[in-house]
């Protein structure tokens, strides 16, 4: 059908710019619910959307669904006792999960929304089956970033490391679906098939940059450019931003993540642009926690590189490297400001996935520490030390695992550089709208934007920190809190308080 | 005169709600500048809207202007070669400044607002001056937060600590007026003398939280309550938010600056609670910068507790303790987890001027390990190694300036605790709206917000970080872009681009 467009005089560049809902003559369609961008937030909303009844679109930019899940492994963090878990030996309850979740998803995480997330995981797990997600009942016990193999469960992030395994009995709760390698894209493809069976209507290659928002504030569409024409897009009962981070907008995080640019490769589609953020903005949301992310550097495998020891420019250790990478790399920049090496002898020295530079090899740490201009004794002191102890299988000082904590005796000794400015470092955005469970976008006095709701980065969802993410969360969180923005959205006429969501239980 | 009021039921009681101007019968009054809180970025604003020829208002919240300025020490940051820098002897330079400032703003400053600051800063001596703030041509040679007496000039910041002595030659650029102890009453009684001199007029016990926004989004105005009445007051050239920042908010605090939200006690007044921040949210301004401020514990005088060393509780020095003591503070926070030990021996402990919690007493260093409950021998190579080097009079591990380093040998030793949780943590917030030199608020996508303009606090200004920071770059700061968001306030029909700004050289 030819879309009546809106004369290109009226169009509105940027997203910070809403529309006047009084000024939209004539409206090309209308929907109930309105998503904007698929990827797993946004699949996941319209699934929820139109199973609740909804008549719901999909405006996807890019020639086909996927977003940031497609590009990534497609680990989903689930607990609490899954089928897999179940079937794998680990007798993990709701209970468990909740007290690392709490930890994982980082001190500045919305309790509402994590206690949501642990309380319904099966049920969340069941919502990736009846799309047809198939999960092997395995277990895969290596130290990995994920499975190389179609395997599924793994330890995902700090569960065994010091001071988390202290708090919660260590489980897996990373997912990774039957798929070999990476199976971002295959649960992508999945969610298309279902949304598409649900008689959602998919408007791919559509771009969206511009809220309608009538005189009351209510959010009632959006201005797409479909076709390279720009078209007003009635929603009656609800707009989902569902478009992503910011990473891939260079200016943003500058301006808002200054941490995070400081790493050179954004993880990320083109989508992360900030375009869902902008446009809440622009009608009053409150955007928050916008310095944060999760930045990392991924210095194993080999696993026995997590032998090593990970240590400053003075020669001093800080964390304990049996950390998710992702914990690791965040103490490098705080503690370490940027600038790092992970030692390590010719016995556990091995080849990596990415390369990183050799600052310096040599056959003797007197030698390495001089070579790498450390203040004399320091590198010294932190080996003799470490090696000291470590002949007990012992690491007192950062607290290692012990089946990592072995004396580094065998020379050479080689320092890889972990830093920033060195290596590898990949980064995405966890700041983003503030919202509630239901997915209602806040303004920073705690009002309900009425007819907007975000999921996914767009939002800050589920997990707040690299310091104590674990991989598996964010399409994990995302997936969840987008189902439940659609079905919010799907059900009220005006909006619906947390405690009124429909179809999750509490 | 008795304000004709506004009727209860259309008031807005959230600042992120402005007022539609089509709504609004009868105005109560008109101004060409309104100025929104009475500190030191309000009272610069309205001089120099008022010099500009602007009928000006001044609307403050309290009984009197002042501001956090009024409860500070009175320090601003000066340089370039003022009168009192070369009354003293020292030969600074308006590079030499600026290669500082670039360094003391932080990373992620404005090189314009940087750039500006520094090369108008003879004139904006000038200023203070000309409203009758007067500074003694006295230079106080001791490392102190403030000067207890009417003197001076002093290093406020990180000039002498490594690396900054390294980048620029180090000069002090603190200058306090001439009072005994704190002057920042004082610099604010010289501003209420000059604006009331200029005909501005001054309404005291005003509560401005909701801004006028006419349909084609330019602020015009705002609704103040006075005497208990709601009134709208135009403004037909400018609104300018000088309120402060937010660290008297803590729910704004916990959601947007959680490492703030950490320290016990708030740095500012009671009208630090983020409204003007929170008013500029409403209308599309961006916010930014939001997770910073400036944190600190005051660990001295007296000056011998910097000869200690401070560890965190792996035993660890981290930083050179002669550092800036929000630098110190930071580092604390960032690299320790909020933990530290300021570790002292009997020659040099000292009463300090807030209390500390002593964690431990001994009378050998292997005892205060054990004592402190560290990992056995990592406060004894810490010392044994500081010790060594500081025969030489040399820290080559973290650089501390040689007139702090001397040999620490005289039991017993005891150990300060300086953890956020335990000892007088003081904060306040250097995150606001995104703002142009000229004080012109920018949404997220860069656009200017007609007729509104942020100073001070209530603005990201020109210095962004704790880890950076100087004594007086706060006053100094909001004062210098108070006054050319008056100027360009003043100036404009509409907006003034910053390469227009009038009145200041560039």
């Amino acid at each position: 059908m030819p879309p009546n467009t809106i004369p290109r005089t009226a169009r509105t560049a940027l997203p910070s710019n809403p529309r006047d809902a009084a000024t939209i003559d004539p409206w090309w369609d209308e929907f109930e619910v309105i998503v904007v961008g698929f990827g797993v937030a946004g699949g996941a909303a319209a699934i929820e959307a139109a199973r609740a009844g909804a008549r719901t679109l999909i405006l996807e930019r890019a020639t086909r669904g996927g977003g940031a899940t497609a590009l990534s492994e497609g680990t989903i963090y689930f607990g609490g006792g899954t089928r897999v878990q179940k079937a794998t030996g680990f007798e993990d309850t709701a209970e468990n999960m909740l007290t690392h979740v709490r930890a994982a998803a980082g001190p500045t995480s919305d309790p509402e929304k994590v206690r949501l997330y642990c309380a319904n995981s099966l049920e969340h797990f069941d919502f990736f089956c009846s799309i047809g997600v198939e999960f092997k009942d395995s277990y895969f016990a290596e130290k990995v970033i994920f499975p190389p193999t179609d395997d599924c469960l793994i330890f995902s992030g700090n569960e065994e490391a010091y001071p988390f395994c202290e708090e919660s009995p260590p489980m897996p709760r990373g997912h990774k679906p039957m798929k070999e390698g990476s199976a971002g894209g295959y649960i992508i493809e999945q969610m298309i098939s279902a949304v598409t069976d649900l008689g959602v209507t998919i408007q791919n290659e559509s771009r969206v940059e511009t809220l309608i928002r009538d005189g009351g504030g209510r959010i009632g569409g959006v201005i797409a450019i479909v076709s390279g024409k720009e078209v007003a897009i009635k929603a009656t009962r609800g707009v989902i931003l569902t478009t992503g981070g910011f990473i891939m907008n260079r200016e943003m995080v500058r301006r808002y993540a200054p941490d995070l640019a400081k790493c050179k490769y954004p993880l990320g589609s083109e989508g992360c642009d900030g375009s869902g953020i902008r446009m809440g903005l622009g009608v009053g949301g409150a955007a928050i926690n916008m310095h944060e992310g999760l930045m990392t550097t991924v210095f194993f495998p080999p696993i026995s590189h997590i032998k090593g020891l990970i240590v400053n420019r003075q020669g001093q250790r800080f964390i304990n490297e049996d950390c998710y990478h992702g914990r690791v790399t965040d103490a490098i920049m705080q503690k370490a400001d940027g600038h790092a090496y992970l030692i390590v002898d010719d016995s556990i020295y091995g080849k990596t996935m990415l390369p990183f530079e050799i600052a310096g090899v040599e056959e003797t740490i007197e030698e390495l520490e001089k070579a790498l201009d450390m203040p004399e004794g320091q590198l010294l002191h932190t080996f003799s030390s470490y090696n000291r102890f470590a002949e007990q299988g012992e690491d007192p000082v950062f607290h290692k695992a012990a089946k990592y904590v072995k004396p580094l005796l065998d020379p050479p000794y080689a320092a890889l550089d972990l830093s920033a400015a060195k290596s590898v470092w990949a980064a995405f955005t966890l700041g983003g709208l503030d919202t509630r469970p239901t997915g209602e976008v806040l303004t920073v006095d705690g009002q309900v934007v009425e007819g907007l709701y975000a999921a996914g980065r767009a939002s800050a969802g589920l997990t707040r920190s690299g310091r104590h993410y674990a991989s598996g969360m964010s399409i994990g969180g995302s997936s969840f809190f987008g189902r439940l923005a659609g079905r919010t959205a799907a059900g009220a006429s005006s909006r619906v308080s947390a405690q009124r969501a429909p179809g999750v239980s509490s």
